[in-house]
């Protein structure tokens, strides 16, 4: 068999942290990790070394399979064509063109196969919506270039917790609005199946949150549980899974009800990012699922405040790098298997 | 200076496992406790000790000051007279009269200042219904019996965080209907008035959080933070205290952003629960905010389920007590100071 292909990590917004990351992660954690390559500039990255305090070799390369052999004493780099010129902490719209070829080429040799998984920094949205990018979030964006009309869904794991949020970026009333059955059966049998295969969990065991406080107390709390979540929750054991819950939203973050399932699958926004961010903050990894390759990120945004600082800590991108790996390996082992 | 007055714990529902706490509290924890008395039924907490698999000697006593002397070697109990009959497990109506009694005696015993604060075993509030009793909860109970009109507030308060969640028992939907700027302000009051003169803290440092994703971003996720929320946090500005927020939901709880306050108002029940009983389950305490008598209990419930089989644990009633004693200090302190 030959070696695994190489994970590709994107520049991300050149005004934040998202350079310091991977020159920390390639410096400090190399030797846990899959070989990588930056989709970069090399010159940016040696900028970011020496804002670490860092003295790295670079290893510039023009495809993916060179990274291989090159990690072990070098930081590999594939350098981008468009202008990554940026002031530290202040986003602008010149440099919008590198962030999204970063991001396009990622998705090419991932789906090509050059690349095993994608590793994404964390970008500034405003600043690409004001340069004409067209979507809500990097995710979507992914999903639109990958193509087939997949609707990704967020999990944020950590390694005390896996919770998937059923809504992301809308006002808690309207994650009320869209809280329906079928949004509960179709992500909850998308968690089922990333269990399934890419963690490799013969029978998952899903928890499905309540809505209301104590789970709505038989109505007496509130109807959605009655209406629509028992309902879907039934739907979902068609899937094969142990499905647990309605779970009191309160009650299923503890200690004891957390060794009781493999993942959470939570209302709103908020129900899932509060308990994974207070238990696994500087370790909980976004991994997009629903898409034919393999997407994580770091669970953080660009830190303007301390970007071209130094002070970047890189826990969450050797996270992402390392779940990266997991999840391809088990999806290779499948389709070997 | 007359030694303090002990503190009181009421039996709570007779089916539960309030009989086993109090008397492992006792047996396990009493050198670090400030003298208590049980206002229970020396019977059913012999049994309860045999539950526990533990030989204690009881002190039946008439009077609350009879338990300083007594607490050392013996559990001291003032006997009820209405019927606490139970099955353990099995909650019924019969024992209804005992359970008020038992909350009515101790706010009784501590408004009169022979005991210096109550701890409240767990109730069942389907059972008491059953019975007629007319109040939403054990909190709004209390408040009723210590009169004054006043509107109680539970803060809970663990070793990482103190939470207190703006409304309780309502479905979700309704929480989002009842959050006001007055209500915020009210509350935000209440609780810096608690962490003044309740806990000590001169300036207090109250975080206030958002309601929607990422605290609305601006009104692009959501329009309460505009609306409502800003203006009342910079309103509880004139309480003196240092006013934060509103913070995303989810950035409120991390292990860094925690070290910033010493309590965090929250806009509805689970935005507060979550956190607290992900990070402190067995060591959270509901203590009660606004009235003139101190009173904590466990954060938890009658745990039908092992009731009566020696297992429960009493680590969150022993909390509440050290917490009770911890609050009647500083009061006790100020009233002299």
């Amino acid at each position: 068999m030959p070696p695994p292909a190489p994970n590709v990590v994107t520049m991300g917004e050149p005004a934040g942290i998202g350079g310091e990351l991977t020159v920390r992660a390639w410096a400090h954690h190399r030797a846990q990790l899959q070989p990588f390559f930056a989709l970069d500039d090399p010159v940016r990255l040696s900028e970011a070394a020496k804002a670490c305090r860092l003295t790295i070799d670079i290893a510039v390369i023009d495809e993916p399979a060179g990274a291989i052999d090159a990690f072990k004493d070098a930081l590999p780099i594939i350098p981008l064509t468009a202008d990554t010129k940026a002031t530290m902490g202040k986003p602008g719209t010149s440099t919008a063109k590198a962030v999204l070829e970063s991001i396009e080429r990622a998705v090419a040799y991932t789906t090509g196969g050059d690349a095993a998984a994608m590793v994404t920094n964390p970008i500034q949205k405003e600043t690409l919506y004001d340069a004409g990018f067209g979507f809500p979030g990097h995710t979507e964006y992914l999903a639109d270039l990958v193509g087939g009309g997949m609707r990704p869904v967020m999990m944020l794991a950590g390694p005390s917790l896996k919770v998937v949020p059923l809504t992301v970026h809308v006002p808690l009333r309207k994650a009320l609005d869209q809280l329906t059955t079928d949004a509960i059966v179709e992500q909850g049998t998308l968690v089922v199946d990333a269990l399934r295969y890419d963690y490799g969990i013969d029978r998952p065991r899903l928890a499905v949150a309540g809505l209301n406080p104590h789970a709505g107390e038989n109505g007496k709390l509130g109807n959605e549980e009655i209406d629509i979540i028992i309902p879907a929750a039934a739907a979902l054991k068609e899937t094969g899974a142990e499905i647990i819950g309605p779970i009191p939203p309160d009650a299923l973050f503890t200690p004891r009800a957390r060794t009781r399932y493999d993942a959470a699958l939570c209302m709103y926004h908020d129900q899932a990012l509060i308990p994974v961010k207070a238990l696994d903050f500087d370790h909980a990894v976004n991994v997009t699922l629903g898409l034919p390759i393999v997407r994580t990120s770091p669970d953080h945004g660009t830190a303007l405040d301390i970007a071209g600082k130094g002070l970047a800590d890189p826990s969450s991108l050797v996270s992402a790098l390392k779940m990266a790996t997991e999840i391809s390996a088990c999806r290779q082992a499948r389709r070997a298997g």
